[in-house]
């Protein structure tokens, strides 16, 4: 339902059912609008008062003169009132609304109903209505409210837009007190016609908002939430969100199975990831890292190289210990910008990056001629200046400080790179320095770890338009896949192991060495052709567990091993699966000693589709849950960077006199299993190749064990 | 040099050489010193002016009239005129001096010189001198302050007080903004004299001091640093510290030797925690766990089981996230807790642990109820409350969240348990709601994270406490531990096995089934002995890695392998290490499959003692650093928690087919090694039992290797 909000959210009129002086929602709503300096038209409206807030009090809807023309209706009322309210509202043409009132979904059945036919009569007249159970919206530009909760006293105009099921959220947003400024306030509530979804549309085509706070609890359409994020992208307005629910990571059982390992919080993360949405985790660091874009979203920087200046050696330090783990490194400056640096600063102080610039405490020319040198450093993609500046300093303190704002503006003027200042204790930003900093396009951030985070944030943005405008080798799907498809949509559940081997084969997967055999005689001849130990296997899908019952028989070095375990495979299959059908016996290669274990699995998410997920070596997957999880598809890059993400990587090198493995041969599996995914993603509902042997480089990959779910 | 700096940090009156008016550090002081209400004596002193800021100004130290005592010499010139100042002091009598200027030991050798000149000339006179190189100190209840920077307009006064080297860090505390009230703030700059022991002991014993903050850069007297926090702990005094330096343990190179897993910043977590000091790693977090301890340090929380209440469903959700991780938990509330709740709350509204308490929005006499019920509940250890109060509200937000505030605090009176209010956006304190919550005994924390991480320190905190009240089963060194001593005084170096083997039987620790054998019959009867597959090792402490040169030979499980093997090793011998003096040759069974690899080494630090380490698994140490690090010397609650902690810890449990490991056998080995460690520090310098075999439960462990540094 992405459309017209305006009458909404932008009204030039509002009709306040409700309306009152005692102290609540039917109050607080008009003294937000004053407070608010709403210039548009405001009808009260309460039988109980003539007059309320000194304006003229309807008894109605209905008793408004006809003539006037009422953008919104702001509905103050208990739940039973909002339908037939609604009612009158439809009848006068009246197309937005807002209810307060909770008592709908939350409540039970009776009030899903309630929610429901309130959903059905906003459809059929076409009201856009906003809630029930929230508190409302503010839209600061436009000088319009309405909302239940009171606003705080001033509530600055900026270019940052917010979104929260919860209520309280907006309130804490509205409130926070971190001067930074907004330009739409919405509070969804139970969503029951506008969702979070609708409200980005809106906001995305809001000429004054340039930023997207989201508080999620859930992604009701995630569909369209994709969508949203993608035109958002094309729009150039950064998202930022708080994504409640990673704790029911913990709560997941483990491990093997990539379908557990995988989560619904891996994914969102991972969609959020590919979408270029920064995820946080608390309030402050969502209203920072949405003020550092505000400021730097075109201006990203080009790579992760960071500049540090500050003017305290020992919060160099703190903050040093705070970039390990992000994406962020200090870059290595220049020799010339070392010999610079030298000439400006004493003798005794070291010169490089990080930087104490106190030197003798010049701030007026020592410290600038400090930043520039880094900012002008071509090692360097953005200048960091940590610098304490709360509120309620003494004016000389502010008088000096300011000098730092002024150099950090000219740093960023004359290098067009961007430069963030901020301040270790969050209390708050002295107002004359952060209008120097605004005007000269610096954030002025607060909080150590918060402005780091926002740091990062904006390099992992930059990294994203840069993959965004990459051409992208989606390569085409096979040619035969149409026909593929539609032998899947015969099958149902784990997929015969010849079929599986197709669905490999037709994205250019070969699982090699192994044989499929049916009888003893066969199974010799496979045993020759491998030319060494090999290992006995039913292939089965209806046969989840097969070491368990022993059905899986390992290093079989002789012919008449081979014949010993053939007896015990029929002997353990005919005690625990008699008549159970089998796809034949797999004749497998014993893996060499040295093969590092890994997984590679699908699964595919009802939203956001196919995710492929990557573990290495079982012990870390099933006991660290090591393993990365990206949307499908995806490129060579991208997967050597999962790899690499993941604790168990260094496995691959050479490591306790094992040969280096052959990652390129993995990285190029998983590729293909993107893609795989990708095409069949309609087809396939998860995939496990697990256990994947990654032989010695130049080897290959061997994949040991396939389970194919089709549907 | 434990001593009285009350004439320094309160003193009754003071001479300030370097007075102006012109702005900078001479006319800073003096402006202070107003701004903060001393009510003593000051002596602007400058040859230029004959009065300054409208007191009359003296020319010289020595002009001042002989009558006028002066505790405290303020001297803001440069480096060069401290030596001279500094004796005219002595001359006068004057026992106390700050010095701001920079130009000592941070600018190489001239400076270093200076410093130690100055140094010697303040311990010649009993000069308590403060700096060089730092802007000062305030005392807020004295209201006397010598400190170079503008301080803020208002320093309201509390119970909390900081240390820190960099003067930029104790400015940002000064002027944090946080609502937060100081007793003493200390910046101790290069500490020629005085540091921050000397001022931790101070402030231990200020009666206006019930918490230290402390920013470390350095410790430079580590044991003393030591004593001193035993002291705080003594007179239940919490310390709180940001100690800079995590980041080297990223340089560090790996990784199997103890020494280098072990690093100067591991041992200081394990003597932060041995200690009940609180490290933390930003500025806020400094602020707000200090704020935590000012208000709970005597109610502190019986265990770790919190409960939480919000009128917020989304923050509940978000605070669920973030308390992942921390030592904290939802506590379980009794069945009667939810019946009371259920009868409280409107039927739809969801009762439990965490509870969202919102319902009907009743904050009145639900809300109320419900805190209290949850505070009443013996589940529950400590009370958190969720609750945004920024400043800037509207004063009718502020009135209804004043309700919260004052639930908050009859919960707290009434269970007498802790409770803690914290705000979601650090956007200030409302100063109404404050005083209700500081009167109540309640602290209002800003910033979820660093509210979570206060709770999470008070937990800590009560450990600490409880682990201290009980008795300590340092159990006695063994009665032979003289004899040993004199003989590892001897050694210098590796021991020699046989002496490695009465040190760790001297301990209990027996190393069962080797043999050290010289002949190739003995060699045959220890393999007879051992009754099973051997392993051959020569024994000697000048080859430390025997398996790169082939003196260490595995699964020998016949006669006649091991006369091959025997005839290998010292083939191998005399190629690689002819002439090298051997203990002998050790027969050692080889450990049964599916025992579990461990690591135990003991890594003296000069400063801080003999710690401990414990590994797991080979492979996790080696690629995850996973080890964990406790001073000696350690019970065995103390151990089982150590390993509990390792990411290889479930490699104990049953897994993948292998049975339970013995952990009760590693936990008393470690137990053992630490009484070791603790009892032979003097003698012993480091350790590695690397592997030992942790072998199936009710079977021991078994230590493979061992190597003894003495000295």
């Amino acid at each position: 339902m992405h459309n017209d909000l305006s009458r909404l959210l932008s009204p030039r009129s509002i009709a306040i059912v409700g309306a009152s002086e005692r102290p609540g929602a039917g109050s607080n709503s008009i003294e937000n609008l004053r407070r608010i300096g709403f210039s548009g038209r405001i009808y009260p409206v309460n039988p109980n008062y003539p007059r309320v807030h000194g304006m003229p009090c309807y008894p109605s809807i209905e008793a408004i003169p006809a003539t006037e023309d009422i953008d919104c209706l702001a509905i103050l009322l208990g739940s039973s009132m909002i339908l037939p309210l609604l009612e009158q509202a439809a009848a006068r043409g009246i197309s937005a609304a807002w209810a307060f009132a909770s008592g709908f979904a939350e409540v039970g059945d009776d009030g899903r109903r309630a929610q429901a036919q309130l959903h059905e009569l906003c459809a059929q007249h076409g009201i856009r209505f906003c809630g029930p159970n929230c508190v409302g919206f503010v839209n600061v530009h436009a000088r319009a409210c309405a909302c239940s909760a009171p606003l705080p006293l001033h509530l600055p105009a900026g270019r940052i837009s917010a979104i929260a099921q919860s209520g309280a959220v907006i309130l804490a947003i509205a409130n926070a007190n971190r001067g930074i400024g907004f330009s739409q306030l919405i509070s969804s509530g139970n969503e029951a016609v506008l969702d979070a979804v609708d409200y980005m549309e809106h906001l995305i085509d809001d000429p004054h908002t340039d930023v997207i706070m989201a508080f999620l609890e859930s992604i009701r359409r995630p569909r369209e939430f994709q969508q949203a994020c993608r035109r958002a992208a094309d729009r150039n307005k950064p998202i930022v969100v708080v994504k409640v629910g990673r704790s029911e990571l913990a709560r997941k059982a483990a491990v093997t199975h990539t379908g557990a390992v995988a989560g619904t919080d891996d994914v969102q993360d991972a969609f959020f990831r590919a979408s270029g949405v920064a995820r946080v985790n608390s309030i402050d660091e969502l209203l920072e890292t949405a003020e550092a874009f505000a400021h730097l979203k075109d201006a990203l920087p080009r790579g992760n190289r960071v500049g540090l200046i500050t003017v305290s050696g020992g919060e160099l330090g703190m903050i040093a210990d705070r970039i390990e783990g992000l994406p962020l490194r200090f870059g290595e400056i220049s020799d010339a910008s070392r010999l610079k640096l030298r000439s400006i600063l004493p003798a005794y102080s070291p010169v490089g990056n990080p930087l104490d610039a106190w030197g003798s405490g010049d701030l007026k020319t020592a410290y600038p001629d400090c930043i520039e040198t880094l900012a002008a450093d071509d090692g360097l993609d953005m200048i960091l200046v940590s610098q304490d500046v709360p509120m309620g300093m003494a004016p000389k303190q502010i008088e000096q400080f300011s000098d730092v704002a002024r150099a950090a503006v000219q740093a960023r003027r004359l290098s067009s790179k961007p430069v963030i200042l901020f301040s270790n204790v969050s209390g708050g930003v002295d107002p004359a320095i952060r209008s120097i900093l605004d005007e000269g396009g610096v954030p002025c951030l607060q909080g150590t770890g918060e402005a780091l985070g926002a740091a990062a944030a904006l390099v992992r943005r930059a990294e994203f338009r840069d993959r965004r405008r990459a051409p992208r080798s989606e390569s085409a799907p096979p040619t035969d896949v149409e026909e593929l498809k539609s032998r899947l949509r015969g099958s149902n559940g784990v997929l015969p192991h010849p079929l599986a081997l197709e669905v490999l084969n037709a994205f250019g997967i070969t699982v090699a060495g192994e044989h499929l055999v049916h009888t003893r005689q066969e199974a010799h001849a496979a045993m020759a052709a491998v030319g060494g130990a090999v290992a006995l296997k039913v292939a089965s899908r209806f046969i989840p567990h097969k070491t368990e019952t022993g059905l899986l028989q390992l290093g079989i070095a002789s012919p008449s091993a081979l014949d010993a375990a053939w007896d015990r495979l029929h002997f353990n299959m005919d005690g625990h699966h008699a008549g159970v059908p089998i796809d034949g016996i797999l004749v497998q290669p014993m893996a060499p000693a040295g093969s590092v274990e890994a997984l590679v699995g699908v699964s595919r998410d009802d939203a956001f589709g196919p995710a492929v997920v990557v573990g290495l070596g079982g012990i870390f997957v099933e006991l660290l849950n090591d393993t990365v999880l990206e949307l499908a598809p995806l490129g060579h890059d991208e997967v050597r960077r999962m790899i690499g993400c993941l604790k168990g990587s260094p496995l691959l090198r050479e490591f306790r006199g094992r040969p280096r493995a052959d990652e390129d041969a993995l990285v190029d599996l998983v590729v293909k299993i993107s893609r795989l995914a990708h095409h069949l993603r309609d087809d396939i509902s998860a995939m496990d190749l697990n256990p994947v042997m990654v032989l010695p480089r130049g080897e290959g990959v061997r994949i040991v064990d396939i389970v194919i779910h089709a549907g």
